[in-house]
């Protein structure tokens, strides 16, 4: 019997294979990624989401390394909870390692942690695995895949990508590399799926530094542009039109200010010193030469961009004539948030841009026809669409149907579904129940779905808490008192809680037979019915005899 | 001084003019429309929003006439709550009164309004108001805009609509009314700004009709598709396409139903005897005979789609095999969930198509180029964007002027914002504040934002209360009672629990000689404390001392 390559996407519903790949012959293991989720909308309180990581917990002395592919949140985020339990090494590029140590700093784990930088075009030896990290074109710079060697074949894993032959820091994608790889025979390609739903080629960087250029040439007055703060080659673009045409650059929010210190640090961004200012100096200069970079574009309500929206920044306002430029996609989910921003800011008299009414930002991954150039570069044997929601995947495999991969050889999968691979063929095995970890302020793991039903209901239509009396004999004295939070308003409630009170004596009266706890569900039973009643709807209840 | 005609668009933030505008010379007024808005993500457990009638209040005896557009529910909505206030008469087309009928007979109210029904084409002579309705597309049947002359000028209002030259229903817009309305000139016009971030013209319902044709000409399977209950031009098309393959049609989900039954009842859905089956009738059939259309387009959880993607279904299921088409746009704020569900969907085995990869859905709504066709249709003096949030109306404005209307005939305004307007001069008066109501259960107006923060904080981190016990002495007795929802899990968290119990009775102890109710809030502030330091949460917390 052979041994077999297993592969295991870790991870929640939602995106699949994007937080946390492991790849596992016999005793030696790779993982790829450790990133978090963003909670759904109905994850209510959560603050973010981390991969499970129940199926490693017993082999943790197997990892032989942890591989990243490139600096984003959801790629690296849970590297902190990770290397609190995993003694293994972390490989990155510098701007990726750069990044990861701010975290890991951050968690007071950095001196603990391995983090070994290489470069893309190197070739690393772990153990059984040949890694062969290949430069991919993506929204953050410094970004890669893996070409990785397995006893049983060659294993490509795109990592996010898209094929931009003209991307902002003029590195576009190794395609020789990619060739190389499908000379040699690829067995496995686990590959990007997220815009499968897009037809065509995703517009390449240059268009946005296209647009942005118009803004420059055009606006009159500031020119303020929000994006992601590790959008290091958004703010290299900016920068240069600041330059071009006469304007100081202000770099403002904390996460964007931290990121682009250390990408200049790094040399990933070059910015000379004369160019930037702070904000507290961009507000005394004209607006005409004034440009600034910030953080909000997803509407965060704490950020830059959500603050100026409300008039509630420290030192900013926003001044008729300013251009707002989103150069940003709304996350999906806050769509409504980010809409909400901009409308408040047209209110304040800025114009604003955002990519429907301007190609100020581009995705930075791969649509259906650079998909199809992959899986025709690389030429696997079999395909594992990775890095989407289950109807990309689908679509995903889909394209591939329509050349000629057969549907035997693809594998749509599910977090925690293992597959296993052999020199010829590909298996996939149950999946593992469970799979992620709501991390709640201090609390890891120990806040779960019950916990977030009541905040539901909660947020539904508040609680109502009764509190009774009783004498030393048992005997129900005086009136309940009666507490709500997010219910009624209680100042308009008199009469309502009045009748509530009513309710709840004539309820114990009736049941004054009864055990006490039968005898307390009995009266959150009539004061539930009660309220529901005078207001049609179902507060949580709960009542307490004292 | 001549009189001034007045134009108030009512409602809150979000959608301008959309669901309520009042037009008002002297002692006279026209209320075009009466319809809800949808809460927001951050309006916990609000049912609906209607306008707030308050301008109307002291004036419900110059009420002329509620004329109304079309039959949705952003348009018709408030009916209900609007007519109990109002002793007007309601004028629409024969779908839309058939519409408003089923709502005003819930409410119980339908014997009490005066309804007439009119054609697109006729004049009604309102007071010192002459209406013309004129046909217009949209993605319901019988839907109006109107032309109405004041003693000030011809005002047109566009309703929703959008410019399709062939129609699900056959009949296009009345572009030769539009024209006579030009030739006699236009003083101002109301015009629809929903997609004005679109470029390029919104494809027909034909488009739609040829995609779904694509779906019924290549499926093996079961078709189900999901639509807007009120979509009865979506019905029709879905039925005929029944007929021509040779599969019989099941309408599942109460309320498309009940659409679909006055719809044939009045004649605007032909959809003969023997086509039609029932969902107990489309399981027992052969899969390749059943088209079946449902409701849950939205991906509401109590719809069909939203209950077939979890399996909760009562006498349907998702077979493999199943095609299902989502015919539809998500509404901003529920991609996520209609994503969802259409994963849910996929994991079950269907083959789904929506939007983004088949044109199984367009627009109700003009593009750009519509837009600029309509205003160089009307020639209108003076431009008023309605319909669309602030950043469509800007959008709608940018076009205007680039179409040399000049910058001072253009008035972007929000609801509540009061226009003047006489035969030359339009002014903008200062906004009213408020604008919405809440409507929550049978409460309407009683719960406002106090209440939603409340619910917020406690969807973030649930609820503490606690109950502490006192002698006839005053002295506290015993342990408090601790009770929490939505913040911890009971079950693991005694220590936590047993902690707070401590915390409390410390700072009781501590602060033993305040007033009772100085040191209820002092022991509330001493337990929030110990429970963040403990957890990193900020619950509301409650003590009661009894």
């Amino acid at each position: 019997m052979t041994s077999k390559l297993r592969i295991v996407p870790l991870g929640g519903l939602g995106e699949i294979g994007k937080n946390m790949t492991v790849i596992e012959y016999e005793d030696e293991i790779l993982v790829i990624d450790a990133g978090i989720m963003f909670p759904e909308s109905d994850m209510l309180g959560i603050d973010i989401i981390i991969p499970d990581f129940t199926y490693l917990r017993d082999k943790t002395d197997k990892i032989r390394a942890i591989l990243v592919t490139h600096g984003h949140e959801d790629h690296i985020g849970a590297l902190p909870h990770f290397m609190a339990e995993v003694d293994a090494p972390i490989y990155a590029t510098a701007l990726t390692a750069g990044l990861i140590e701010v975290k890991l700093r951050q968690a007071g784990l950095l001196s603990d942690v391995d983090i070994h930088t290489f470069q893309a075009g190197e070739t690393l030896e772990l153990g059984c695995f040949t890694v062969e990290p290949f430069h991919v074109a993506h929204s953050i710079p410094d970004c890669v895949g893996f070409g990785i060697t397995t006893p049983v074949g060659l294993i490509v894993h795109t990592g996010d990508y898209k094929f931009d032959h003209t991307p902002a820091d003029g590195w576009p994608p190794d395609f020789a590399k990619l060739a190389e790889f499908s000379q040699r025979g690829v067995l496995a390609l686990l590959a990007d799926s997220t815009n499968a739903d897009r037809p065509g080629w995703t517009p390449s960087e240059m268009v946005v530094a296209r647009a942005l250029d118009d803004v420059f040439r055009t606006a009159e007055g500031r020119i303020i542009i929000a994006t992601f703060a590790s959008l290091i080659s958004r703010i290299q673009q900016v920068a240069d039109l600041a330059e071009k045409y006469g304007r100081k650059l202000a770099i403002t929010g904390r996460s964007m200010r931290e990121n682009a210190k250390m990408a200049r640090r790094l040399g990933y961004l070059e910015i000379p010193d004369h160019l930037l200012i702070d904000v507290d100096d961009a507000v005394k200069l004209p607006q005409h030469e004034v440009a600034i970079m910030a953080t909000g574009s997803q509407g965060e309500p704490s950020a830059v961009m959500g603050r100026l929206a409300r008039g509630r920044h420290r030192n900013l306002s926003i001044l008729e004539g300013d251009t707002v430029v989103f150069s940003a996609y709304p996350i999906p989910g806050n769509e409504e948030v980010v809409f909400r921003t901009i409308n408040q800011l047209f209110r304040r008299g800025a114009n604003v841009l955002y990519e429907r009414i301007a190609p100020v930002h581009v995705s930075g991954h791969a649509s259906q026809e650079e998909m199809k150039l992959m899986i025709n570069l690389v030429r696997p044997q079999f395909l594992i669409p990775i890095h989407g929601e289950l109807r990309h995947l689908k679509q995903h495999a889909e394209m591939a149907l329509h050349m000629d991969i057969p549907q035997e050889n693809i594998a749509v999968i599910e977090n925690g579904t293992p597959l296993e691979l052999t020199e010829s063929s590909l298996e996939i095995l149950p999946r593992m129940p469970g799979g992620y970890v709501f991390v709640d302020g201090a609390s890891v793991g120990e806040i779960g779905w019950p916990v977030v039903r009541d905040r539901e209901a909660l947020a539904q239509s508040g609680v109502v808490f009764a509190v009774l009396a009783t004498s030393d004999a048992g005997k129900i004295v005086g009136q309940p008192e009666i507490i709500s939070r997010g219910f009624v308003n209680p100042k308009e409630s008199d009469e309502l809680l009045k009748g509530a009170a009513e309710a709840i004596l004539r309820a114990a009266d009736v049941y004054s037979k009864m055990k006490r706890d039968k005898l307390n569900e009995a009266i959150e039973d009539a004061l539930s019915r009660y309220l529901y009643a005078e207001t049609g709807r179902r507060p949580l209840v709960h009542v307490v005899v004292k």
